[in-house]
This record gives structure tokens, sequence and C-alpha cells, in this order.
């Protein structure tokens, strides 16, 4: 069965598509601005389980994953549109408000506003369209397609700990009746923040040749910039910043989620220049370097050296 | 319970929202453009059905219901965002593709780029996000707020057809299956054309003070247009145009579907002017006078007169 990056990839050709295929697409706005806008679909059951969460959070992270596709360009977030189904079951209770509570809450905290959206009714399953536009200093969005070999690769904070909490959710562990470091794990996973100053910072001093936000996993979106950018790249496996609440699991696990485990909304970039400081940026590692191997990506321990596959969470 | 409409005026107030509640926002763009935008979700089993349509008409009306909002501001149209998801079943079947057929087909008569957007895996149900950006000169969007008294009301081309083509559906009536009258009324419902050129002639033309699309029914989205701009409205029942191919109904039904029918997507506007008539413009119909009445649309037939409620299609 073909997989949605093989299906977008198939509509981009037969159609003669050009903005697809980047976390957000760059349309011009004025003479010296951009436009920058993202859709992302969560669907119940797939993407998140009433069970496991609370209307606020799935609010949150419904603009957080699109906050992070903005702030993978290098962009400011401005407005927003939001497309939601419910059934009426779920419409005759405090769902909607409290979703609403909890997206408007991080809305507030970007400057987002919305501005539109839809209504509608589903047979059974709740789902949320998250559209988000934002603006970006003319042709100095960072797409993913910059990356050149000598880049060295960087991330924005730690890593794997939305898979870890995901763990902790399918384990019947709720976020209600635990506290701590558990708790905090639980919400890397229920209340991902998007990291817009960083990339900000990152456009406006030009430092980023190439960018992503790691949704579908470090292995899987380091392939998404190699693929973009007709690169290879190796990364150190000592070098790569787990999530320190991971720390109730086995390294090897812990190395598995930051390496696999998909969501954590780091941003995943390239530059030309190292180390990367700044005031008010989050830490940001080197976890290594972009290669002129196309397409070949090697994880490099202190014994070996091995090809890192592009797994990832797919749909299909 | 509340419905849909109450709730968006409830979260346009809570949250002090400015953008809400026309057929598209109205962004500023730049020096002489603004930015129109519009969001329309589209749910299986609620907005069509598999048994009754194809995957190539669900692709052409999902874009046609967006275009519509744009052609209701008097915009054109330029870009679009899709996100869709389907259940395993139908992704690994030819619908997606067919999908898109019909969506690019509409998309190529009317130069709009699919510019991004998302794809997913839902338990059960198709459903489709329709995103759409387009542009209007500065100033120029035509909302449904400036409607004032004396001013008259039209509508482009007729009215029902869409309601009477989801009647034949429900009654069994196959497209696939019919021809002539029968075929075209079911095409009123599965393959509705969005009034783009008529909706710039008057925006470009200064000539609507008010405008809306015709997709909640005539009664609904005249109301709608007096909510919004503090009035009231009178139509006469023998101007209002009822689609030829609904003759095969009787009078009465044939004006209910007028009336209370949603989804033809036509342009229900108001001018200063009349008659409005143009090269290249479909027929446009006076139907009646807006009055300093707010909140009351009267029905006027040469023996009575009679309030006309806003019924019209909700999902709550």
């Amino acid at each position: 069965m073909r997989g949605e990056l093989e299906f977008i990839r198939n509509i981009k050709e037969k159609y003669g598509l050009k903005f697809l295929g980047d976390d957000c697409a760059v349309l011009p706005k004025d003479a010296k601005t951009d436009l920058v806008i993202t859709a992302d679909l969560l669907v119940e059951d797939i993407d998140f389980r009433l069970s496991w969460t609370r209307a606020e959070m799935i609010g949150h992270k419904a603009l957080a994953v699109s906050l992070s596709d903005i702030a993978a360009m290098g962009g400011t977030p401005k407005w927003a549109m939001l497309s939601i189904g419910v059934p009426v079951s779920i419409w005759k209770g405090k769902f909607v408000d409290k979703f609403y509570e909890g997206w408007f809450g991080l809305a507030r905290r970007h400057g987002v506003e919305l501005v539109g959206g839809d209504v509608s009714r589903t047979p059974d399953t709740i789902v949320i369209d998250s559209i988000v536009g934002g603006v970006v200093p003319k042709g100095r969005a960072i797409m993913r397609s910059g990356a050149r070999p000598g880049d060295s690769i960087f991330v924005t904070g730690a890593l794997g700990g939305a898979a870890g909490g995901l763990e902790l959710l399918e384990s019947g562990v709720h976020y209600r009746k635990v506290r701590g470091r558990q708790r905090a794990l639980l919400a890397r996973q229920l209340l991902p923040e998007p990291r817009i100053e960083a990339g900000k910072y990152l456009s406006r001093r030009n430092l980023a040749t190439s960018m992503i936000d790691i949704s579908d996993g470090l292995a899987a979106d380091l392939h998404h910039i190699c693929e973009a950018s007709g690169a290879g790249a190796e990364i150190e496996l000592d070098a790569i910043p787990v999530d320190e609440t991971l720390a109730q699991f086995p390294l090897l696990k812990q190395r598995a989620f930051a390496l696999g485990g998909g969501e954590d909304l780091e941003l995943l970039f390239t530059s030309k220049q190292k180390p990367i400081t700044g005031r008010g940026l989050p830490p940001i590692t080197c976890i290594g370097t972009i290669t002129s191997n196309a397409g070949v990506v090697e994880l490099v321990t202190p014994d070996a050296r091995q090809l890192l596959p592009p797994a990832g969470y797919r749909h299909f």
C-alpha cells in the first residue's frame, strides 16, 4: 500500500504543484513579507484519545502542531482558522468550550487571532483541522531543501519525551492521577510547546540553511531534510539530547524514543555556523553533519556506523 | 441545545474576535490588496453519501463550496489547501485519486493552485476540510453587514435546484441511471458552480452593499444579511427565480426548495442600483427590498404578508 508521502509526491508531480512538501507553503504577501500557511488534521482515536487527555489539552495541541510548522519556517504566527467536527453527544457536553479554552490559552501567548473556520456534525468521531498563517521576511523562510554537505546538524531542546509520554498513556497511566516526572513526561505528549522564538531567532540572523520540526521523529524528519536537499547525513548517537524525564526507561528505549518517536515539536536544522547560542534560545545541540551521500543517513556510535532508516509515524 | 451559529456568536464575544462571521475572513495583504480566506468541513454521511455520488464529484463540491465563499466577498480565488482524512479501506481504493481529479478539474478552471494541506487516517468516516485563499482590492470585500433600508435585494441564477436534487437522491434516484432533467437536477446538488465571475463583477463596479452565498437557504441567508446589517427585508414570493429543473415538483414544493433549501451556491446581494445587468453576468433577479425593521424578514404574496423564519440547514 502506498504511504501518504508517496501519495503527496505523486500529486505534486502529476499536477505540477510547486508549493507542496515543506512544513508550510510560502506565498508572496507584500514587498517585504511572505505568508507562511499550514494545515494539520487531528482525528480522534488516531491522533488523540478522549480517555487519555482533556479537551483543553486537545485544543492546545491542535494549535501547537501548526504553530510548530510556522516555527520550522522561521515564521511569526499571526492568524488561525479552526474547523471542528463533533458528534451530537460531544456537542451537548462541555468538550467544545473546553477545547476552545485550551486553544485560546496557547493562541494568546503567541498573539494568534482566530479569524475563521467551520463547525460541523460528524457521525461519531471528533475531527479538527488546524490552520495557521504567519509571516516571514521576504525570501527568509527556512526550507527543508537548503542543507549542504559540511553543514552541522542541530536540534533544539531534548527528544523522545512525546513518545515516552505516549507509552505511559498506552500503559494506562493517567495525567490526572500522577505528579512529578511522570506527569512531566505525559505533558511532553499532551501539551507540547512549539519553538516559535527559536525559529524566529534563526531566521532573523540567517543562521539556518534548512529546518523542519520534529513531528515524525528525528530519523524520519532528518530523512525529509536530506531528501529535499539532495544530501545525506551522519549523526552521533551519543550526541542526541534525550529528554531527562525519560530517565525511568532503560537507555536503549530512551534512544529509540529520541530517534523514532515523533511529536516532540523541537526544531531540527542545519547551519554553517557552530556553536549556536543566543539569549533566550533553548538548549541547542549539534548532533552531526550533512554529507554528500544523497539519501543516506548514518548513525555513528563509538564502535560502529549503521544506516538509519526513515522510520517514523505513517498513517498508511 | 445551542446551534452552531449561537456557539460562534458566543466565542466571538467571549474572545473578542473581530474577523469571524462573514463568508470569508478579510485580512490585510499589501497596500492594494486584501486576503480573503475560508474553510469548509465536509463529512461523510452528513454532507455527502458515497452511494449517492462519485469521488470526482465530492472533490468538485469540496472546492466549489469554498470558492463560493470567495465569490460572496467579490474575491478572486488564488490558492487552496486540502486536509483529507479517510479510513484505510478507502485509502486502498481509487477514491482519493478520483477525488483529487474532480478537485483539480474545478481548480484549473479558476486558476487555483493547491499549496498545502494534510492527509490523515480516520477510523471510519471520510472528512475533508477545504481551505481557499483569494484576493480582493483593498477595502472592496463585500461584507454581509452593508445592507441599508431601501437597498434592492438580488439573487443570481435560480434557486432550489440543490434541494430538489437532494430529494431525488433521498428517494433513490441515482446519477448514473438517469438523463435529461433529472440528471440536471442531481447535478445542481452534486456539481454546483460557484459564481466567481458575478462576485468579481459586483466588487469591481462597487455595485453591492452586502453579499452572501446561498449555502444555508434563501430565508436563512437573508436573515444572516439582515442580522449583520441591523436591518430587515421584504421579498416577493412571485419574484423568486425557481430552478427550471424543478418543474417535475408541485409549485408549493418548488417554492419550499427555493426558500428553504441550501447549497445552491448562488449569490444573494443588496444594491442601491436596479436593474443589475452586464456582459457575462448570469441572470440577476430583484426579489425585494431592505427595510429598517431590524431582524424581520417578510414574505409578500399578492394576498398576504407573512414572517419568513430563518429556516435553513443546521448541524446542531
